[in-house]
């Protein structure tokens, strides 16, 4: 691998690199990699044991930022492993076309379960419904009460609700929940928009011991890094048969990466955000 | 049993009542029984199946309504079930003094962990402290900054959090939890204040995610049932041993059962607050 000689540490985030160079054992030249990488063409990765070779290039590489990466597993760990999904439950996801929702949403069907998801705009809204099979989904900036659309999508309650946001939703889920409902925890991106400098408190966390929810937080590639081959089988079985199908809003150039960034929080993508910096 | 034939519902509670007549198979007359029933002298209890016969009268009987009672199952099953105690770990408990957190504090020192408690008294701390084995105990209402005071009492975290409180007590909590903390909700007394008509907004939850962190409400006489003899069995061997000591506050009369009741939410009472209606 070779370096861009930077004096600045360069942001980092998931990508899928080529190596360059390398004196390390497990990697040559030539090797596809994804993992933790700096925004910028060429990087020294001097701790490459969090990096993942990269096996099956029958698919979009960009797929290894998204549904054969670390979302994917995401999706998939905090569904199965936390959620605990029986047939026949109600799930709700937030964020439901972003790059974990979506699959998310997927596995929900594919487990027998009704899922409805919730999105920032009606292009986002039709995606999910026609595109991503989810059984019902609104777009939550036009409901001025998310507790009545709630009731309105579940009136038999939410069982399982894999939270992305946060906040306002969350209070409103926490109201619709079922009794032993699970709520797992990936993300809250309301909570990160950089325009709300005062965070929203959550007000409903009594529904906790009324309705004994368990709520849990996860970092997948901490908690859960060694169902990555389990996984990987899994979704690239369910890709090749078209039981699972994935978005992608790809941007083209690194210059045009901070854009997308920020676009993030006002949901100006549709599907996972990805930045190429190169063609294969 | 006898009805005092009031047209209203009486409040209900947890008390310790003694069969004055019975046409079902499982209670006859004399019997003494624990479990929910009417805030009154003589209740008809139509639903007998939540009672639970008394075996022993080797201790108080008020000893039903705490220790031996739902609050001493929920200490137990809150710590032991969901909080999965380690040797070692650091456990912070709230509202230490009442009827569960008493106990909370008690298993933890015997299950070999680091216990801290808070209170809202001198008083109370000194009973946490002196009589209840707790390592250390604070008075929150002294603390402006929460999160500083655990943080000085945890300068290496909190493992696990036994919930009683609810609102800026959780709030700076979270703050303090270590990586895959445990955090068992069995109430919200904070939120119940009748004198905050505004329920207070938690707004560090961000930090389930970023340490990963699983926290679980119940309700233990739903769900945690069955695990009454083998709890009652322990406790009453740590009882007779000493292992545990068990402080209530009691109030003579149903007359004063109102102002107790209120009580409870300034902290009024020293321990497991009871109200004698009748001595054996």
């Amino acid at each position: 691998m070779m370096s861009s000689k930077m004096k600045k540490q360069p942001i980092s985030g998931y990508g899928v690199s080529k190596v360059l160079r390398s004196r390390h054992p497990d990697f040559k030249e030539g090797d596809l990699v994804w993992g933790i990488t700096g925004w910028e063409e060429y990087s020294v990765i001097k701790d490459p044991h969090a990096l993942i070779k990269i096996q099956y290039t029958d698919v979009p590489l960009s797929y290894y930022t998204g549904v054969l990466g670390m979302p994917g597993l995401t999706a998939y760990a905090g569904f199965y492993e936390i959620c605990s999904p029986k047939k026949g439950e109600h799930v709700f996801v937030s964020a439901a076309s972003g790059a974990v929702g979506q699959l998310v949403g997927q596995f929900a069907k594919l487990a027998g379960c009704y899922v409805v998801g919730s999105a920032g705009s009606s292009e986002k809204v039709n995606l999910l419904k026609n595109k991503l099979g989810f059984d019902e989904a609104f777009n939550y900036k036009e409901e001025h009460d998310l507790d009545a659309a709630l009731k309105r999508y579940f009136p038999a309650g939410i069982d399982i609700y894999f939270e992305n946001v946060g906040g306002k939703m969350l209070d409103a889920v926490l109201l619709n929940m079922n009794i032993h409902g699970r709520i797992s925890v990936c993300g809250m991106i309301s909570q990160y928009n950089l325009e709300n400098l005062e965070v929203e408190g959550v007000k409903n966390l009594f529904c906790l011991v009324t309705k004994r929810i368990r709520m849990e937080g996860f970092v997948v590639m901490s908690d859960y890094n060694e169902l990555y081959p389990k996984f990987q089988e899994l979704a690239r079985e369910y890709l090749k048969q078209g039981k699972i199908v994935y978005v992608e809003d790809v941007v083209e150039g690194i210059e045009n990466g901070g854009a997308a960034l920020v676009g993030l929080f006002s949901g100006r993508n549709v599907g996972k955000q990805v930045v190429a910096v190169v063609h294969e």
